[in-house]
């Protein structure tokens, strides 16, 4: 076999792969060459790899097809490189980038054309930042982090003070700090602190188009889907999940582990591990219940009306009304 | 006349156009010089152009007096080519442009100063790429595309397997195609897939800061409003319209001509055409009724505690109390 | 003391600042070595710095500490300047930015890197253009305006026009206009009319991932928080507030001084001042009200079935129903 290809595309050429159960089906119709699959599956058209954890075995069956493509060490003669910045000769710097004064780029980290690194700015070993990735004077980023195009980190938070006549902008002058193994997202923007610094802990994800606010803390191994946004002064808990165009209020607290449905929108501490789901975020069962039952909410009224109606004219046929005035 | 301008700003020097009865009375009130207008308009205190569809009419009008500036054709001599690129003569490649290697650039391509062109991508014939468009590596972009400014495809898609410890990132191997006619808005992020190709069909318009995810599918001839998310591996039929700002999660499936009214939330497959709006998406006629009774729902609450109260003065008064046990 | 930190963060050699009363305890805690605080504060561990209004005299003190950097006057020999193009000689015009034909930049603008000026557009005196900010042909920005990276002023609005066989585009030929004093942030979208402008008026300010379409008017001294998307042809009035994630349809008003609270949805015109919440939106208090009793939803169906056996109960055993045919 020569590649990896969906169940539905692969060829006698490609190895697939079965990492759900409900392709079953489709990996018994597929026409590929040989199948990842769990270790009990059975019935299949062509030779299996068996292993505990298929998902896991992908990963590593990807990247055997698809190996990293490995960068040119050294800096592009386009590149423009401020007086004191420190750019470690393992560096890959391409084309028109440009690092501004006291920046340092560490060892094997490589930076695409037109990644513009601040004043100051740290790119910790063997991080990667794609084309157009801005980072603003004083951002440090730690090891082994992905910064996918037009990701913005560092500009101003989002504060103002109205002054009786015109908002009066209040300097923003703390930083932002991502640590190692983060991932960020193409166009996502983290917001640099008023004071002290936005952080985002260790080996956490997040997805295209996220804003992050002024002095938020995402806790270690978290998930941040696209679309969400976190308001200034947040603090996530580890572990937390965010699905896609969630809103956070600011000064919100997230327990570790807590998951957000996608378009849920938080006003107040979820202090509780859990999945929370709608606007307000609600234990997902009961925001289910919710909706199951409003979509029945004009019958609801005319039942409530048919009841009043019936029992008005029991009243008049017993002469039992009460006549009590309504209690507030 | 010299220009095209609104009813509210025209002067005589200008022509103006009435596209909806809203503006019938903007129309009579207008100072412009001469009017396009539908065929059975009366009453215009100038000489009008009538034509049967007056906002088809009207494209016409503007082109004329605003003809598209033809680029100088060519690649900026401080553009950077990769080896085994192929710029067409014919195509006007801008100022800071990087084109990695083996990239393919089409006849009367327009690419505007820092474009960045991944190794291996393509750009159709007559496509316009404004500036800081980002094409990451081996996406296939069709003829006649325009692609607004910031807009980023062939990120890598947000997909991670967790091994216990860390989320582990999936290889994204994947590439991104966009067909002839395409339109996309700025800053939209557009991701590659893990295998195959997320896809946008021909004719199909993205507005500004939209999110489609790995392994989408978006049919011909959609239209996409700003903001609106498209979660992995969905499957849009032909013709449908999302509103601004809707969010469809993974793996749902779209019928042809489905419109999803802005902030819609979707969760499940909606394979029949028709207008659907809210979160949990639902008819439109049922979610607007589902609202209308909401905003009652207080004064709901009050109705069956009163209810309740006159119900058992009657049973206390008539002796006649249900007394088997509620059931479940 | 040599630097300002939060109550938490500072110690003996930094001044910190109380601007909340709940945050009293935490200021008795401090290590600060003075503190900035209202004028009636007492019992602090530390010298106070009495002020009337303490967060505006934040500003004072964190600019005092963090003076804003002076760029050096000047173009980079790698930027491209077109011709006709204006540049003030008391501007900074940073590596890589490409000003096109018969652009204006003011006096003491700042360009950094990467900026992209279309051609006759016009950046004010004393306005900043952040990294890979592009400001596309014939937008007009004021005096001290601040553009955050990533931001795209003047990308054609989504007009389209359906001729039956594919959508075709309505030409943008008008522009954008952004008044004196306004700040827009990183990756925000702004676009250009079909005809006339998209204004935003003086002294608003507008946060991260905005969308504000063709044709809309943002009235003086607003605020839009990130994420919010305003449809085309809207009109906000002065001093209006949007929370993060509020999306306003199509040719929508807004009177002067309304609030929408995050993830509002406006449909129709708002006219009065006040404060809005919800989709869709309504005044506060009532959404909120709304929100109490859909949690109770589930429990009022029961009460209602609840209802409707007993009186069934009542009606056999009294013989008094209500026969009459339900009226519609």
């Amino acid at each position: 076999v020569t590649g990896v290809a969906s169940l539905e595309h692969a060829g006698p050429a490609d190895v697939s792969f079965l990492t759900h159960v409900r392709h079953l089906a489709a990996a018994r119709a597929s026409r590929a060459g040989a199948l990842l699959g769990p270790e009990d599956v059975t019935g299949m058209p062509c030779p299996v790899l068996r292993a505990p954890a298929p998902r896991l075995a992908l990963i590593e069956l990807l990247r055997l097809f698809h190996p990293a493509g490995g960068a040119a060490t050294g800096t592009h003669p386009s590149a423009v490189v401020g007086d004191g910045a420190a750019v470690d000769p393992t560096a890959s710097v391409g084309a028109f980038v440009v690092i501004e004064a006291n920046a340092v780029v560490g060892p094997n980290a490589r930076l695409y054309p037109f990644v513009y690194v601040g004043a100051g700015a740290e790119i910790g070993e063997s991080s990667t930042l794609y084309p157009h990735v801005v980072v603003r004077d004083g951002v440090r980023i730690g090891r082994r982090v992905i910064i996918h195009p037009g990701a913005v980190l560092g500009a101003d938070g989002f504060g103002y003070e109205f002054d009786g006549a015109r908002h009066r902008k209040i300097p923003q002058i703390g930083g932002v700090l991502i640590e190692d193994d983060v991932e960020i997202g193409a166009n996502t923007t983290i917001d640099r602190s008023m004071v002290g610094d936005t952080v985002i802990r260790r080996g956490t994800k997040i997805d295209n188009l996220v804003q992050i606010a002024h002095n938020v803390e995402v806790g270690a191994d978290s998930i941040v889907a696209a679309q969400t946004g976190v308001a200034g002064s947040c603090r996530l808990g580890q572990a937390t999940v965010l699905g896609g165009q969630v809103g956070i209020a600011d000064h919100v607290n997230l327990g570790d582990g807590v998951v957000l449905a996608a378009q849920s929108g938080v006003m107040s501490d979820l202090p509780v591990s859990g999945r929370y789901l709608g606007t307000p975020a609600r234990p997902a069962p009961l925001t289910r219940r919710i909706w199951v039952t409003e979509a029945h909410l004009p019958e609801l009224v005319r039942r409530v009306r048919g009841l009043e109606r019936r029992l008005e004219h029991i009243e008049r046929e017993t002469g039992h009304a009460d006549d009590a005035p309504e209690p507030n």
